[in-house]
């Protein structure tokens, strides 16, 4: 029985058949037909094609209709946000902005010491890295919430990749030069992604990918901690998990200080607790935030009391007093360093984007409100290319002190503005305090950060959705902590991009049956009561067709044509004569697919069975009549719905359903 | 006006609403609910992938319900498809594969002397090449109509990458022992990939990437044919078109040999002439099949008499007599050439696979007779091994030939053996003879061979239904002609690849309007008649939802969503209330999609907007429920088609249609 046959009669619309570009059989549901697009010349087809890659965003929309004046004003706002929103501003705002941005300030002074370290760069590069780009950021910058600075990952991927240029320690000057032109270069890639609109470019890098990578990450730079946390003096320069505990254990009996080892724990243990009382309860966040700066104060006072670093406890011993000097003239713009330091800016500035870019967005949307994600870009690359002028290393979004600074109720970039004055005070006033702060402490405080970023939750969820992200998120962790942080980043890349390889070569070709009482047909493996048609095989191919499947989709086809046989045999049913196509789930095919669709056609013809093609798409239907497929199967053979095929190849079937 | 209403209300079956894993709305047509389809086990789930993956031919299948002894027959058999075929062969089959084998002898034994120069080897050994390897094939291989031997395309491409190791004038045995080498590797690359079922690895170059690369291969062979055919002797070893042309011009008034000229472009007008009958009139297919034979024996009788050689005209001048010696301890087993051997090999092999199981596929496809691709290659693989250890280079099937073969009504690989057998008499015989044939006229041979690789009406076809596929096509052939066979290759791939990452990263999402008089909805654009309903916006996102693509198809979702308010604003009509997102199209979704999902749906909220989901495919509500997606938006806002979402979000809208 079929639903749509009763209202059929009332509503055939005369006006239909007169229409030009109609291809399909004349019995389709109430006189429409399969319709072919009005095809577009190459240029607009060319020109829409790139509207949607570059600027599918549609980046000028607020321009539209605009006097000019107040195109000029939106055109600068484009570019300096801050030109916005400052008008709106007002004390209200900048209350919540100065306790978020004093909070994030006191998290960041002891974790810039110690990722300076993780970039084999002295403590007062990361405090730099804390004044100028935040400053930029505030003006450039789209997202509200974001907290810049050096973070761990990105400082722990340059120190490895620069490491292996130049030894930090034998040559400490050409060194810290070559992490200004990977700065220089980082912000160069960022900014460039941002003009030439190649955003998504870091889309590729799956969330899976990332939740591997970012834990393997924390637990390498947890690992590498333990040299500070246990006083440790000969230790591994290499940050793989197996050299880093042959380290730590070949040292268990003579190479640690037990004096630091009990600062360290002690800190550690201190600063555990504050985050478990957080976590615990939210509106104690500021706990656990400024807990890293008692936790400096009060173990550097008692070094200082006791003279512990007399006893072999480490000290932080000195940090440069004063603002960033300049250091256009450090950076290599020629010679064999400029390459290799544009590799290693390339890399951290991509990794850094892809951090920023993904936070941004999560707390752009808790709040809703328009993040741009190519304009972000351009506005991390600018502050880095003025970071590395400035001696800077690699800043961009961290994670955890943006979620403080949320917490904390910033409502603007001001946080960020109130963050660099309190660090462009400490770097005046108090870096001669740090010189006794115990490196055990640094260790812990980044310790204690760096397990944030291990999210066991996420990786549960993707455990529980999809096992197959599962296995990209445990190439990227495996990786990176069994080899190095850059081949982890590669693997979580090369296995993103073969996971997408992977389902476009091996689509579904679904069996589909007739819902009782419906022109309705689904899957028969999802609807176990969906009823086939005898004598009519319907099938689905849930992909688009293209060179990679095509040849494996004829095939597929032809094994359930196969099988359906064999089934009949033994059943007594009759034979198939007809195979229906049902194509709703194929947006797009290429020459290869039309070909292999026209073999298909060949094949069954000289078994004596008859293609139908079901519900064809525009860009599809254009191409199989661009390559005359259409023409050759014949258009009594395109139907609109499969309903409508399988009412025109087994009318009695449906009728005795 | 709801064409399914109407049988509803008869139908609606009571047993449905007792299944348990119902997802929903209660009100779906006739009953019917959307289905999630019972979880499988891990296990079972990874089984099904690499099942598809690997196994997708279903290779065991004839074996099933079959007796121990059939069995071990069938599988013989499928190792030696020889053991099948040959039990019906018979003295009528024999005839047509003795005329096709001596015609395809005539046509592949000039043609071996011209493609053993492309690798920069002597003429031998593309004569070796043409007797082992046929008689290997002959046994193993699937397909009937494949004539083996080497081949312009490889030749080239193998003397091209080993020039770059080793100079072949000035080490002609390391040179050879590295052919040797990279033979052996293609063989171990093309029978791995059997053995392992990765075949589906070489449908990524794409068929457009492959008329690309093939016709820049042509153009590049004919342009360094232009040396014999000048009688040029100071030549570039690039091969290039530039460097070339280059060498062609600054040699045009000393350079040229006349009786050369005359000699090579008789013949390649002799050559085309036959080309153009045998074109004109498919029957006389032998006219150009014989035509390279009956050049070389009268243009050597010509010299001979003429001794031409000595005034300029250069002659192939020696030819080794006997038949294949053992290469076995030729091959390098060790030290450094081992590794650039494999490099080469590896690439060798996969072009050569990819060449012979196309031919392979499109004979099958003529004569409707099933070729398996994974044991294809084993044959290939084996052929190439044996090959490698008995003095021959990479062996695959040629094009041209076996055209020439299936014309010439061959039914089984014994016109394989019967050419092999030719060669075998050459090679004892014969060979002497050859001493003053010109190299002109090889030269003209090759070109007139390798013209027909130029696929211009393929290209032609690909221009008119695929834009796109015609850019990869220009990029795969300007590489090879501008820059070298290698980096074409690359260039095809990385561009075949491109386009799909690009067809996921930016799918489409069509808006979608109501066909009057249906209960079917389609795209606006290609339904010019189809109608929004007002209050409604319905979308489909014609893709899988990935991470590549996740925050694309949300951002193009909220496009859409504000484009519509700014028209319904225009034209007075109500604000939108409810999207309608129907998934048919979408066959998967990752954690990065649900994740983007979540975030519309928040966004939506927040703007007063509901979410509604139509016909979540199986895998999709899987994800979606284990996701618990399901139960934040609400069952009831989950539906079995476009229709009845409609038909519950805006009722009086579809009554008043």
């Amino acid at each position: 029985m079929r639903g749509n046959s009763v209202s059929a009669e009332n509503d055939i619309s005369s006006d239909i058949s007169s229409k030009p570009r109609h291809v399909g059989n004349d019995n389709s549901s109430h006189g429409h037909k399969v319709e072919v697009p009005r095809r577009n010349n190459l240029l607009r087809d060319f020109s829409a094609t790139t509207k949607e890659l570059f600027f599918h965003d549609d980046p000028l929309y607020e321009f539209k209709d605009q006097p000019k004046r107040k195109k000029l004003l939106l055109g600068i706002q484009s570019f300096f946000p801050i030109v916005g929103w400052a008008r709106d501003y007002n004390l209200f705002k900048f209350r919540g902005d100065l306790i978020a941005g004093l909070t994030i300030a006191s998290l960041c002074i002891p974790q810039d010491i110690g990722y300076a370290k993780l970039a084999n760069v002295e403590p007062q590069y990361g405090l730099y890295t804390s004044f100028v780009p935040p400053l930029i950021y505030a003006a450039m910058g789209s997202s509200r919430d974001l907290a810049i600075g050096p973070v761990a990952v990105v400082s722990l991927l340059l120190g490895d990749m620069l490491k292996n240029e130049i030894d930090p320690k034998k040559h400490p000057h050409e060194y810290l030069r070559l992490a200004f032109t990977a700065t220089f270069f980082a912000g160069i890639t960022e900014a460039g992604l941002g003009v030439l609109r190649l955003g998504f470019i870091i889309e590729f890098l799956s969330h899976a990918a990332v939740v591997g990578f970012m834990a393997g990450a924390a637990i390498t730079i947890a690992l590498q901690q333990l040299k500070g946390l246990l006083g440790v003096t000969k230790f591994t320069t290499n940050s793989d998990i197996v050299n880093v505990m042959d380290s730590v254990w070949s040292n268990v009996l003579h190479g640690w200080n037990w004096q630091t080892v009990v600062i360290g724990f002690a800190f550690l243990a201190f600063l555990l607790t504050t985050k478990l009382i957080a976590s615990r309860n939210k509106k104690l966040f500021w706990v656990a935030a400024i807990a890293p700066m008692i936790a400096v104060i009060v173990s550097t006072f008692c070094v200082y009391i006791t003279r512990a670093d007399k006893k072999g406890v480490n000290i932080v011993r000195h940090i440069e007093k004063g603002i960033n000097p300049s250091s256009v003239h450090q950076i290599y713009w020629s010679g064999p360093y400029l390459a290799k330091g544009a590799k290693i800016g390339i890399t951290a500035g991509m990794v850094g984007l892809t951090e920023a870019v993904a936070i941004g967005r999560t707390f752009a949307t808790l709040k809703d409100y328009p993040i741009d994600g190519n304009k972000e870009m351009l506005a991390l690359g600018v502050m880095n290319i003025v970071g590395s002028l400035t001696s800077c290393i690699v800043a961009t979004g961290s994670f955890s002190r943006s979620a403080v600074n949320y917490m904390a109720g910033c409502s603007t970039a001001v946080s960020n503005i109130v963050m660099s004055m309190v660090v462009l005070l400490t770097l005046y006033v108090i870096t001669p305090l740090f010189k006794y702060t115990p490196n055990a402490v640094i260790a812990a405080i980044i310790i204690s950060a760096v397990l944030g970023l291990i999210d066991f939750k996420a990786a549960y969820h993707i455990w529980k959705v999809d096992k197959l992200d599962f296995i990209v998120l445990l190439g990227a962790f495996f990786g990176v902590i069994f080899k190095s942080v850059e081949i982890g980043l590669l693997v979580a890349v090369v296995l993103s991009l073969a996971k997408i390889l992977l389902q476009v070569t091996r689509p579904r070709v679904a069996l589909l049956g007739n819902l009782q009482g419906t022109n309705i047909y689904r899957n028969v493996e999802q609807y176990p009561n969906a009823r086939k048609v005898p004598g009519v095989l319907i099938l689905r191919v849930d992909s688009a067709i293209y060179f990679s499947n095509a040849n494996y989709i004829k095939e597929r086809i032809l094994r359930w044509l196969r099988d359906e046989k064999d089934l009949n045999e033994k059943q007594g049913l009759p034979n198939i004569e007809h195979v229906i196509i049902e194509m709703s789930p194929v947006i797009n095919i290429d020459t290869t697919g039309v070909q292999n669709l026209e073999e298909l056609h060949k094949v069954l013809t000289k078994r004596d069975i008859q293609l139908e093609i079901a519900n064809p798409g525009p860009v599809v239907i254009e191409k199989l009549k661009a390559a005359k497929f259409t023409d050759r199967i014949g258009h009594e053979h395109i139907f609109l719905t499969a309903g409508d095929a399988v009412a025109q190849c087994a009318p009695r079937a449906i009728e005795n359903a």
